[in-house]
């Protein structure tokens, strides 16, 4: 078995001092608890969790590798109650002005660190219930879009689609959409990140559908086109394109590779065709326990994949007022090359 | 007309002052920008909102009453850069430690004061345009509430019962769900707020739901009991007296009354019936931009409930292991009584 997470982070604690975990998704992360009062503190050896009462049950079934301590009073003040060093590791990015007040107002005599990213780094590779959860959340979504494929037909409407599509992946197990669908028809292809609108499918339009399932916390994302009837010369052509790029780029990805030159790699494909000025987003983004988490594909800063690295490849291609196409799976980054987990037709696929 | 809502907020801004607003629920109720990258700026005479180029189409389709600033860079450093003045106003429940530490270092001669709830003050007053979304929120979800109760039947599980509920909400119009719906059924009840298992309804079977359907950011909240088949005589009095007790509270609210004297009528009337210890939560809780905010009927703090507030009113009673009742209402609060927005019987309605 591989180290336990809280071990992970703990090599990060120093002797003489303790972290502070205030951010709901780090802490469940950690320990497994999913519910909406805790704190996570942990010294270089032991951790605790502080919640209240109504989590007593709860948390005693879902967490692993930690102490639990039922607050009577605000879990604040017993977690503050509880450090027993000189130094207080905080996540800068999550605790509120008004939180560190009260720590400095209740502890006056400990030293403040502010540490940033410090879980999030942890949670980049993941580990295989991890990866169960997310491919789960996977199948879930692409089997919801399979039967969404008998469904889709001129007249309905992009709320229908997305509200349709969102129930189905309910029914298939899903605990929740990962995200807002987003259902985006005709020339509202064009913007990137569409909201459902009334709109009715009409023949000739383009349909874009970007969306994912939420299981155990999880998350999966995974975009496909379809046509309404025939596809113009156009449409064709804008979904090659991308299709093209959007291989092009899983087959560039790998462990030990750059971001930066994975992103290099799309870029240059969208470049050669005169459509870079067309892809007007980011190339992915990383996946679990948020649906945007690191690492993300940019080459400023660069880094390097790891493997067992989850992460969005969606390339994208939007001319103005007239239609876009983008196309993106979930994908494990290997030893040797990606597994998608979003496994579905790249096909612009005729409906109607 | 009323005072718009950024004309309040400059009344508490001193003249050589200004203030930023980081909460993005706050920005919208100030300004109507409903995006997800976005700083506004106020000082006791003008307001700035400051956002980027993704949302410069939507910003200035939505937003009122600011001069919209489109960043070419990250939004704090242009924001910073507006300042025009000696003292910074924070939301120090809202802005994180490391945001704090740009600003410091950003423009360290700014003199950073700390406010707490300066915007969820404001909001506890409703204005027309705001009564008018929770409103539709409140029909949409008691007209689907009625739908269901012709699809409730035993073998249905509480996941099912759920997702049908929240699907037929988005039919009849919601954006989404205004939280995920709870639905308990049996001995599961007796968990106030449960999450829905793969547990199916059978006869004899409480069934409690508390939902409520997101409009244009607004929210509802609700929740109404159902019974499989025959009610047996313990059900039959906890309904009745957790009915009576929601019934009198709702009749001891008005404008002008204290929240502990509203909490007491309710808990006195379930203490009468020695039922005290089995009501184990608030209460209610105010709805607007978010499901729960300011004002929560306590004896700690008391407040002064006023006019325009939306409010529920949810008692509750749960017997452990055995089953629980929680019925509740979303209420506006006039001069005289309360006005209930989520019509629908209080009976204990028989399905099946």
């Amino acid at each position: 078995m591989n180290m336990g997470r809280l071990e992970r982070l703990r090599l990060e604690v120093a002797d003489d001092a303790c972290i502070l975990i205030t951010s709901p998704i780090n802490v469940r992360y950690l320990c497994g608890y999913s519910g909406s009062n805790a704190l996570l503190l942990s010294t270089a050896t032991a951790s605790s969790l502080i919640t209240d009462s109504r989590y007593a049950i709860q948390s005693a079934q879902e967490c692993f590798d930690v102490e639990i301590v039922v607050a009577k009073s605000g879990v604040l003040g017993v977690a503050l109650g509880l450090i027993d060093c000189n130094e207080l590791v905080i996540e800068a990015e999550h605790m509120s002005v008004a939180m560190r007040e009260q720590i400095s107002t209740g502890r006056p005599e400990l030293n403040l660190t502010h540490a940033q990213g410090l879980v999030e780094k942890l949670r980049v590779v993941k580990d295989a219930p991890e990866l169960e959860k997310i491919s789960v959340a996977c199948q879930i979504a692409t089997a919801a879009l399979e039967r969404l494929a008998g469904y889709l037909r001129p007249g309905l409407s992009e709320r229908e689609i997305a509200q349709h599509l969102e129930y189905t992946m309910g029914q298939l197990g899903a605990d929740d959409k990962a995200f807002d669908t987003i259902v985006a028809t005709g020339s509202n292809t064009a913007i990137p990140h569409h909201q459902p609108t009334r709109r009715l499918v009409e023949a000739g339009d383009l349909i874009k559908i970007d969306f994912g399932a939420k299981v155990a916390g999880y998350h999966s994302d995974c975009t496909r086109m379809f046509v309404a009837g025939s596809a113009a010369q156009w449409q064709l052509e804008l979904h090659g394109i991308v299709r093209d790029c959007q291989a092009e780029a899983s087959r560039a990805l790998h462990a030990g590779v750059l971001t930066s030159h994975v992103d290099t790699v799309a870029r240059d494909l969208m470049q050669a065709h005169g459509m870079g000025h067309l892809f007007s987003h980011g190339l992915g983004h990383g996946v679990g326990l948020e649906i945007h988490e690191d690492p993300y594909f940019s080459s400023q800063p660069a880094t390097t994949i790891k493997q067992g690295t989850v992460i969005t490849v969606e390339p994208g291609a939007y001319i103005p007022n007239q239609g876009g196409v983008r196309i993106e799976d979930t994908v494990v980054v290997a030893e040797v090359g990606c597994i998608n987990l979003t496994d579905f037709t790249y096909d612009l696929i005729t409906i109607g």
